[in-house]
């Protein structure tokens, strides 16, 4: 057994636990809190799972969820970039490459390698895995905020057009999951008011 | 497409939302707040790909992995059981199976069956996936209870004699892992005194 192998598993995982410190706009279901980047990353490995069977092309299962568990993990160097922020979107790539250079290169080199080139093709978008996980990171919070009234929509005046705009490549991923998100999470928010059509 | 199947598959994506409303005692890393559910599955989701070449035995890792993501799903009506209290475990076994029955039930048949499947095999422990799954369920508190000095154990006044009682099958599922986490997390708690030796 190599000592200095498993210590520094461990310190990633210990590091990794500030994940659960990162909060997001998007409220859990009832309302009660602003979710977290463990507990999204959990709901959308949990979704995978389940609604694997919709990704337009077939994935490797264990390779997707695996990229979804630590999707965001750069965000504990990084800070969570609203997506409709715009200027903080202008410096996020920077800061969050500077994060997974830093966080990645804890893990034995083997596993930093192979958890840095998934996080890589998560990034570029154009895997099959990686498409369906980047639907899933689309439509996971569209849930939540419909669940939640369209609420973080509404304080945060979100246009239809940014919302358009933020999922132009989310049915890339899965055609049936965005035709559901559309119709049932976003577009009743339209009509509600909750979404603005300006 | 089938319209119904996809509604239960949402539907019981959204209930699962509650687990992120199950507070656990376990505290984050940091101390600053207790962890729930949802992020504690996480945790033993990435821990569980990081560690999986420690299991004694070879595992399925997504089979482990989605064992991971609901094992605790229960907790969404049967409350979460602290490991150290008697009296609450005597009626745990019931609370969990009702809500086994009432939560996996939400999804189509196939799933409903599958989902059931995996929680009854985590639950019996019997296999090498429940044995390492297991394992990770009581490394990943300790690594945390460690990381905030001890005072988790301190706070509940916690004997070793019942943490290695609760770790007597840990080993089963990976030695090497649990004999880090006795000699490295747990030993020098009792040195320190925040675990009683009573």
């Amino acid at each position: 057994m190599d000592k200095e192998r498993l210590e520094k598993q461990l310190e990633f995982c210990l590091e990794a636990d500030r994940e659960k410190l990162i909060k997001r706009q998007t409220l859990v279901s009832d309302g009660s809190k602003r979710e977290n980047d463990a507990e999204h990353a959990w709901h959308m490995a949990l979704m995978c799972i389940l609604l694997g069977e919709y990704s337009n092309q077939p994935v490797d299962l264990l390779k997707t969820v695996t990229m979804i568990l630590i999707h965001d993990i750069v965000e504990i160097d990084a800070g969570d970039t609203y997506a409709y922020d715009a200027e903080a979107n202008l410096s996020r790539r920077s800061r969050e490459l500077k994060a997974a250079d830093r966080l990645f290169n804890i893990l034995p080199g083997d596993q930093a390698k192979k958890l840095r080139a998934l996080w890589d093709e998560f990034e570029e978008g154009k895997t099959a895995e990686a498409k369906f996980a980047h639907t899933l990171d689309n439509i996971q919070p569209a849930m939540l905020n419909n669940a939640t009234g369209g609420k973080v929509w509404k304080q945060r005046g979100v246009r239809l057009s940014q919302i358009l705009e933020r999922n132009k490549n989310t049915s890339e991923g899965s055609k049936v999951l965005w035709d559901h998100s559309l119709n049932n999470f976003i577009m009743p928010n339209l009509e509600s008011g909750m979404i603005t059509d300006k």
